[in-house]
């Protein structure tokens, strides 16, 4: 065996692993009694302590040199050898004990959190984000930065990725995405009532399902379960599972929800099958995999195109809907609001609410915020990037739950997921004009095949600006999801 | 910490690992896509090394001799320790190139054996069986024994049982219950066509489910799911898994077979909390285990007591039974009939079938019988136990996936466990004689209540054999099946 292969053979033991957790995370989540929960958590430190002691070993050093010095730099292994590095320069970059100091802190974290949330009280959450702001500021430290604190958290999601790059695409978008909803938000109001009436569970569930199998989810390696949070887990190129949250009374969840996580879940059923059981498949990066999910839940699942040829279909399936017009339907799919909740934004909205909590975890790691003014501050920048003032902290700055688990340098990725997506559908659209015809025709493997080739296919092999370098030539940059949000909310909204 | 404290503290890590196992081969068997089918394999061969390696190292060995130093011999801590040397022992009496050759060779022999039965062409199964009873003699060997090599494969599964007890106690009952199928043969059929018709599956679910919940099986501590072949499964006290498989028109895999994996499951729950974590929660052994599912599939589950309770809420479920008589029903599902497939077997018949392996394992074993004189041998002794000729080997000696599985030694525990819960189930009844009137009003604490407190609460800390004395006195002793048996079927047939 070359260095390379045995790296890889070492890698086994550590992706199995990680799979074998995230089967448990998944039944977790999926059909665990209560009863459960404590030998879970259990189970699941144990797999994790076992990982990372297998991953931080002097081997997985010993071999990564090995197969650093063996390969040619110029080559795909030395590339995936960089990747590995990488992966365990990350795991090692934190001390044992700040590992378990954190860890404990956000299991006691999430309790209070929801109770803060429940009861809308900011100073219930205070003292522990306090806590947890101390912790990030350390983790910064361990992960090391060139300019800004923030680069150490952010480069845990986002490899490559600077505070400064973001900084720069946010702003360079921001003003132009205020005008644009301020100039929806004067429209008058949108009629999306039909989304909300009674739709029995089990068609929906059908109906969704055979949506996303069309997109191209291959359900001979896949499952669909249901869960209160949606998510995509992955033990395996060929096991890849999605949740779904169904509503009595509300059709986007089941619709919408599913095509995101079938974005997420066809990206990792596309790894190369040679990455399988390799610490190289799946996705390069958070924001590329919302790239994916944006880019089949909105810019193919929110089109006119695609509804024109789907609409009928829902409508036999929902007799309900038989008197919406294709417009009246399309209109009311893609309804512009301002609203405090950013789960529930629209495309249009959405990237603001991002900025908001990307300049907050800015300054309050430098320490420019005190914890105590978080509310004032979120309330303040909320009315300037939205025009509304969120009535309570619940609907504010206790609303999301990523400080209280431990994640800053996170949301971004969400933002540049949206505008990744129109890039790399340009990009698609480019080599394949036919793309939007075949949507309309409910045909998606000319898109589809597109992705796999392009992004898919590569696995971790490739770095989001690599990436994103290879298929546009350039960077990432607002102006395409800008000049497609506005050309479509124009069209809809008749400007 | 005690030495018996930092043994317990060392077998964390592998309960952990077991029970991860276990949720990745609940979910293969509930949930997996077929893609997932490979990626599963390596997984489940990761944490099954892992855990080998660290039950079987010299720290575990170093932990196992200090707890027993320290502990005093008469405590239940003494008890505990020697269980767990057994299992010590047990893990590493096999080399590893042993059970990686096992390994490979079972993994090999499965398609083998489901592709000879699908033809009914036991010549194909033959060369590969031969390889697997050299590997059954080799395991004897390594596993050591006093009498009988069949004492080395029977102490895997049953402890401290030796191939003497059982051939004296199958001998104890084999003539009367030979003479009680041949009485019973000769009476009229029975008419048991109302099980077999059109059941609608959510119904017989929910049926099912509302009974075994009501016998104790507690779901917020337990989780019931559909898979080809029913089991039972537990990943601690508080999480334990059953399966179902549902027939669209026959009704008993659904009642009995739910009402059988639900026995095991109320075992595995009721083990001591104080238990959970460690090695010594769950089963003592396989025939003590059978004893349970059996006792509430059979003695109550088939009982006329029962069904004077829950005949009207199945008819109320299934109007297409309203017309069937409580008499007759109880008949129809207690039906005696001599048939060549175990799995089917009636109460009756069952220990006829296990007798007949038990006897061909032993010979075969010693080389008395050659491999490929099986089918014979089979059908010969089919004819002498049962009155009937298989008509071909798929419906002979290639009905059981036990041996391609290298599983020998293992039938036995099916027929003690047959015994096992008769004498039970005496005991529970001298104690509190109210226990049928009870069944009948669908009340059944009183009988689970006792199980808890004298079997299940114990967990491992009592052999089958240690336990059995305890409760009853005495030994294993399949007189009271017998008469139980006669007493049930002469009163059912009218005699």
């Amino acid at each position: 065996m070359t260095p390379y292969q045995t790296l890889l053979q070492h890698y086994r033991t550590l992706v199995d692993l990680r799979a074998a957790a995230s089967v448990l995370r998944w039944d977790q989540q999926t059909q665990m009694p209560p009863g459960g929960a404590a030998g879970r958590a259990r189970q699941l430190a144990t797999l994790s302590r076992m990982e990372h002691e297998l991953h931080t070993s002097e081997t997985t050093a010993r071999l990564l040199e090995a197969a650093r010095d063996a390969a040619d730099p110029a080559s795909d292994e030395a590339r995936a050898v960089a990747v590995l590095q990488e992966d365990y320069d990350r795991a090692t970059r934190f001390p044992a004990a700040f590992v378990a100091e954190l860890t404990q802190l956000v299991a006691m974290s999430h309790g209070i959190w929801a109770k803060a949330r429940a009861e809308s009280d900011f100073s219930q959450f205070a003292p522990v984000l306090a806590q947890l702001v101390a912790k990030m500021q350390q983790a910064a430290e361990y992960m090391g930065y060139d300019e800004h604190p923030y680069d150490g958290l952010l480069k845990r999601y986002e490899r490559g990725m600077t505070t400064a790059d973001v900084t720069r695409i946010f702003d360079g978008h921001r003003a132009r995405l205020v005008a644009l909803v301020d100039t929806l938000s004067r429209q008058p109001q949108v009629d999306d009532s039909f989304l909300h009436q009674p739709f029995d569970r089990d068609k929906q569930r059908a109906f969704a399902l055979d949506i996303v199998q069309k997109f191209g989810f291959d359900m001979s390696r896949g499952v669909q379960a249901v869960s209160v949070h949606p998510f995509c887990t992955s033990f395996g190129v060929n096991d890849v599972r999605i949740t779904t949250r169904f509503y009595d009374d509300f059709l986007n969840p089941a619709l919408f929800g599913m095509m995101h996580e079938a974005g997420h879940a066809m990206y990792e059923q596309g790894s190369a099958q040679e990455l399988d059981g390799t610490p190289l498949a799946g996705g390069t990066s958070l924001g590329v995999h919302e790239s994916q999910s944006r880019l089949w839940e909105n810019i193919v699942g929110r089109s006119a195109g695609f509804w024109s040829w789907a609409l009928p279909q829902l409508q036999q399936t929902f007799p309900q809907l038989a008197r919406v017009s294709l417009e009246a339907f399309v209109k009311g799919i893609n309804k512009v609001q301002r609203s405090f909740i950013r789960v529930e934004a629209d495309e249009a909205t959405y990237n603001l609410h991002i900025m908001l909590r990307f300049d907050l975890e800015k300054d309050i790691l430098t320490g420019k915020i005190r914890v105590q003014d978080l509310p004032k501050e979120w309330n303040g920048r909320f009315e300037e990037y939205l025009g509304i003032t969120p009535p309570d902290d619940a609907q504010g700055v206790l609303q999301d739950v990523h400080w209280s688990s431990g994640l800053m340098g996170y949301f971004p990725t969400y933002a540049l997921g949206n505008l990744l997506s129109v890039q790399y559908y340009n990009a698609a659209l480019a080599a394949h004009p036919s793309i939007p015809d075949d949507i309309a025709q409910g045909k998606f493997d000319t898109l589809l095949d597109w992705l796999r080739v392009n992004i898919h296919q590569h696995g971790r092999k490739y770095t989001a600006a690599e990436l994103t370098q290879r298929i546009t030539g350039g960077d990432i940059d607002s102006t395409p999801y800008m000049d497609y949000l506005e050309r479509k909310f124009k069209s809809i909204y008749g400007l």
